[in-house]
């Protein structure tokens, strides 16, 4: 058993970037725009190719069983618009995610964006998430720490302002992938300055807070191999040593995905972070398209990194699924009801 | 010969540090103060306590024999007050390091700040660092991506905006060190994740804008190891293949130092930067100042890494001295004259 942590759903048919679009341009035209959340016009034998060509052909070449699988993540766009923009926006790509789920129940469990909005309260990405979580059986979610959208001008991970959503999370069983979207900032490349700077930044948003040792049952995945952490773990242990962080307690919390893409990259991550940190994922088909010349496979073909790694078959198993399944709870859950 | 390209004068005595309190204080009574340069009580034995019972010590007790010494990063906050502000106290911490270097030449080699100042013309800047190398026999100067303290509301590093400094580099022949100031954002932690997530950003939008090779000349320097980038090297190899940026022209121009504070760390770096990119560099007494206990070594002790590296003794003389006499082509002058 292969379980990707780390899928979106980046090929969906042109309705649902038609729907976008319109939403986008009413918004712009008039800020406070509400209007309705009005139908999506997918058709199942469209979600049926958009999926058999491109993600699960892939899962089968590669060998990955199943996927968490959840909405085009720079797509969230957290900062568009007003509450009712993105609370819309993400009841229909969260109810497109399980439409791909409920097709091939086999090789994808659901997890789902959260409505966030910059200056709005938390509220509704609570309320989406109880929606998603107990209604439609998803397995987790993903948390934008900046909603601006590159602008950092919310309040750090820290803040009063989460407490709600971490409960839920807690009272869900529900783990997290802290996960931005979209750089409107031009200091900041989406896939690259923005997403591998959110990653450190949330890790050291926890680290020196300590913030969630207030939340015991509260999990976060941090994508893309954890940013620039573990290239810096001797950084941030230092640091945590001189400034009294609890660097180990942290680890209780944290898990890295494998999403770097080159075989000495991989190797820095199994060999610092502890086995039980980690868990499988690629992000494909996201960021980085191509073959890598020197291996002839691609560069998110992360699995084949791993198959090389010089690690033994107890921590292949953890990395691959087992660590997975304790952090999901609700997978199993899934996989009864297949 | 061991050269260490990254070291601050973080142990300035208390007249400095009173200095700056002082103006800062007036800039925040009255945001338009400019006041005047005045002086600053610092004594020649107070400059040499401060160093050698520090810096200096711990070169000794490391083996480095020559630091490029420049003013505290996280104290140069650009972000303070106005164009008058940063003039004045970019001044005063570069006469300072030209003290510490007259004071121990054989020891030090100086780097300078910039007045930069979010929102004003970066010509302050070239004048200063002009006069810095012209007439005062600087070899290297810092630039700070972020003057705005961690806003990032200022133009990307391939705006026009910076042109005038990249030419005035071009025609000294003086490299710059591509390094951020103080967050004031807090999301950001200054020594953690604004410091790595700058580096990370500063190379991307070189390598996204493709703009240095309208430069021939620039050289910079990424510290801390290039923050995230060497752990995501396939990743930003990939999307540059894949977008059509030119990877290994920008390497013309980049050099990352060594920065990163633990053995796996370091091994990447070396393993997957190509030698001639890479500076000896600790960054003592900086960011983590305590002993690791696996190794019973300080953390930023970054030569017991480099001795215990499997690279020969040809990648040592480059990264501990070559590489740097090759790109601070001043650096020798520095040398006659002692």
């Amino acid at each position: 058993m292969i379980i990707d942590c780390h899928g979106h759903y980046t090929t969906a048919p042109p309705a649902v970037g038609e729907w976008r679009e319109a939403q986008v341009a009413a918004v712009i035209a008039d800020p406070a725009f509400v209007g309705s959340k009005g139908t999506m016009a997918v058709t199942d034998d469209e979600i049926r190719e958009s999926i058999e060509g491109a993600q699960l052909r892939l899962q089968k070449e590669r060998g990955t069983d199943l996927t968490l699988f959840s909405p085009r993540a720079s797509w969230m766009g957290h900062h568009v618009g007003n509450a009712s923009t993105s609370l819309f926006w993400s009841q229909h790509q969260n109810e497109l995610i399980r439409r791909v789920c409920d097709l091939f129940p086999e090789s994808f469990a659901p997890v789902c964006q959260l409505p966030q909005s910059p200056g709005e309260p938390i509220d509704f990405s609570v309320e989406e998430l109880e929606r998603c979580v107990v209604e439609m059986g998803f397995v987790g979610c993903n948390v934008n720490p900046d909603p601006t959208g590159g602008m950092w001008t919310g309040p750090p991970l820290w803040d009063d302002y989460w407490t709600p959503l971490w409960e839920k999370l807690c009272e869900l069983e529900v783990p997290a992938m802290i996960h931005v979207s979209a750089s409107t900032n031009e200091n900041f490349f989406t896939t690259a300055s923005h997403y591998l700077g959110a990653d450190t930044t949330a890790f050291i948003q926890a680290l020196t807070s300590g913030f969630m040792d207030k939340f015991p049952g509260l999990r976060w995945i941090i994508p893309h191999g954890g940013g620039a952490v573990p290239y810096h773990w001797g950084r941030l242990k230092g640091m945590a040593a001189d400034k009294g962080w609890d660097f180990d307690s942290l680890m209780q919390h944290i898990y890295f995905d494998t999403c770097v893409y080159h075989q000495r990259g991989i190797d820095l991550l199994l060999d610092v972070v502890p086995t039980s940190n980690i868990l499988f994922g690629s992000e494909m088909i996201g960021a980085v398209r191509g073959v890598d010349p020197d291996t002839g496979r691609y560069y998110d073909d992360t699995k084949f990194y791993l198959d090389n790694a010089a690690i033994d078959e107890t921590a292949k198993k953890l990395i691959f699924s087992e660590n997975a399944l304790r952090l999901f709870p609700r997978l199993a859950v899934v996989g009864e009801n297949r």
